[in-house]
């Protein structure tokens, strides 16, 4: 089998991709491990950057995105037991971000390419890149214990930080840039109005909270926690009283609870690949590079990757020229140190650390008061917070 | 003896007081263990917020000032070889910094206070603040071997950082909040021309560097070193090359040398102590807190606190009211802190830190990128370097 562009990997960024791809009439086949429901049941990050919003508009698959995602024009910083708001829109001169589930983005991505008859192929294990040093690069696979081949033009690895693409580069070819944090968070899923209609980042002395959504009737809580925390000790009781001390007060009073469908706890990391191009072969959002949740930009950075390599890869085909190609990964890598920044100031910012002193913790409250105080600082937050331009 | 305020130290800070209380008609007197001399041979920063400006204008002591200061509308952030320009008018709105001399400052309010016949007792040993948690404290001290007292309605430590004044506050009444860098900086005074008119703040891989000036013919220079380094070791040469070497090239080039009449290091520190009102007695600048000089906010956060006690006692003495005098500590600290931060910000992007690894060097460097691109993130550098408001 031939493609013009290989993807690995089926999830918002592959899938995004490879839509943008096939409105262009760029012929491109995806892989993926998993099947549909498997991927589909992952639950991920839902704050979507306008820029984000625009691709999805691009690739035609922001229908249900437009009638159904929560627009938010601000947030709000909660420490010293009080609100603090960023107006996103106010201070970024109108700009907002859009509250849609991860999830719900991969269906409509899902489902759009189907409907246009793209080849996605799942349950494909043994996905392994060759020759991409060469003019003729393909990957092997097996599918229902046949071995198959596919040959293409470029391969994008889609296929997230555990993925195959990052492995099959020769060790030295690569750096990796790493900080894991010394908590978690734990977050559950419940049938509930939100607390908020908009999310609230909270720094408490007990630790960090997040009150985020994914609908008006389903929100999405966080609560850090040790790195040795086991999610079976977390009764739902004990995680609603948790969370309600971490908040102000009017929250904590108006926050209604219900069983919660989904109890997980993630650890915290930061991490940079250089390069992200290894001759014909690309690496694409996680597989290059994962952020902290705090800030929400991890699908947003998948999505400004897909951006510059899909503007590579067009201009490759239509003007025939290799300089989007050449730039991908100088172009991605400026913007993903400006969002692996801000992630990682984010979360130093609004964690307590369990090795942190008297001191930091001064630091952090003069800097979330010279935050809210300073409209120069409150708009640089803000002005990250919904994407800095592509 | 008896005045209305004693002053412990004939700094920058106590003279600054004293003048304002003089020309406001309330008696004061100012103790200090050393001489004129001495007190004029200390080399200090040189860089005043308009604020401080502002304040030695009241005092009647800015003639010299505004004849010899060099008003500076914004300075460089040199880091990847090149000069990236902070242009502190255009983002404060019309806002700048005046450097001048704490030396000639210091010299200025002295001068004026002999001029007006305010008293000044030098070379006052044993120096002990009394009974400032009564209605009559007062001060004990020796001079020329005879023990003397003087009586007083308030007591200002104004003494810095080794002071008698923090010392005297009873173990337990005040919390300390301290972080000690791991590196110095080496200076030297010498009379060349400045590489540049303004000041260059330069982050490189062999440390940072900083070319300030005291004047138009004398240069003020300063290089990142190891805590364990001698100053004995560093022959003008050696400090000349090392400086070239952490410049851009076309300052390096530029750079004119001449001996150098005065070299040292000096360790880099945060300190804040709580509360600075203890009673009848107030901790003013260096007594209470001290920043690293990255940034140059030493002497303007003695001058801020300044004018807190100044403004408190003016209501005291004229209206019989304390609450001026009831909210200093509170008042003073809430700038104090913000500037702390801004200190140990500043200080902490443009530093090498011994136990950095790559990921920390990847962050200094986006955030750099991210700081001189970002308008907003320069307007809260920019609004922070002149000095937020009182």
């Amino acid at each position: 089998m031939r493609t013009q562009i290989a993807i690995i990997g089926s999830g918002p960024s592959g899938l995004l991709l490879g839509q943008l791809l096939t409105e262009a009439g760029i012929d491109n086949v995806i892989l993926d491990r998993a099947d549909r429901d498997y991927i589909l049941g992952r639950v991920r990050a839902g704050v979507l950057e306008e820029g984000t919003v625009a691709l999805m508009d691009k690739a035609k698959a922001s229908g249900r995105l437009h009638a159904e995602g929560l627009p938010h024009d601000g947030f709000s910083l909660a420490f010293d037991g009080r609100d603090h708001r960023i107006d996103l829109l106010g201070l970024t001169g109108g700009k907002r971000v859009m509250v849609y589930g991860q999830t719900e983005l991969t269906r409509d991505l899902m489902d759009r390419r189907e409907a246009g008859g793209a080849l996605t192929i799942y349950g494909a294990t043994d996905v392994q890149p060759h020759g991409f040093d060469t003019e003729k690069p393909y990957i092997t696979y097996e599918k229902d214990g046949t071995a198959h081949r596919l040959d293409c033009d470029f391969i994008a690895g889609c296929d997230g930080f555990h993925g195959v693409s990052r492995k099959a580069v020769p060790e030295g070819a690569i750096t990796g840039y790493e900080r894991v944090y010394p908590f978690g968070w734990l977050g559950i899923l419940s049938d509930v109005a939100p607390v908020s209609h908009e999310l609230i980042y909270a720094n408490h002395p007990r630790g960090f909270a997040l009150c985020s959504m994914r609908s008006e009737t389903r929100s999405r809580y966080y609560i850090q926690c040790a790195l040795y925390e086991k999610v079976e000790s977390w009764t739902d009781d004990r995680f609603w009283d948790e969370l309600r001390r971490r908040l102000p007060v009017h929250h904590a009073e108006a926050l209604q609870t219900a069983p919660s469908f989904e109890k997980s706890i993630a650890p915290l990391r930061s991490f940079v690949a250089e390069p992200m191009r290894f001759g014909r072969l690309f690496l694409v959002g996680d597989a290059a590079h994962i952020v902290p949740p705090t800030g929400a930009k991890g699908l947003n950075l998948a999505a400004s990757d897909v951006n510059y390599l899909f503007s590579g890869l067009l201009e490759h085909y239509t003007d025939r020229s290799n300089a989007g190609i050449d730039a991908y990964s100088q172009r991605a890598l400026a913007r993903v140190w400006k969002a692996v920044r801000f992630s990682w100031w984010m979360t130093t910012m609004m964690h307590r650390f369990p090795d942190s002193g008297p001191f930091d913790q001064k630091i952090q409250e003069a800097e979330l008061d010279y935050l809210t105080h300073s409209e120069a600082a409150s708009k640089a937050l803000a002005e990250n917070y919904v994407g800095l331009p592509y």
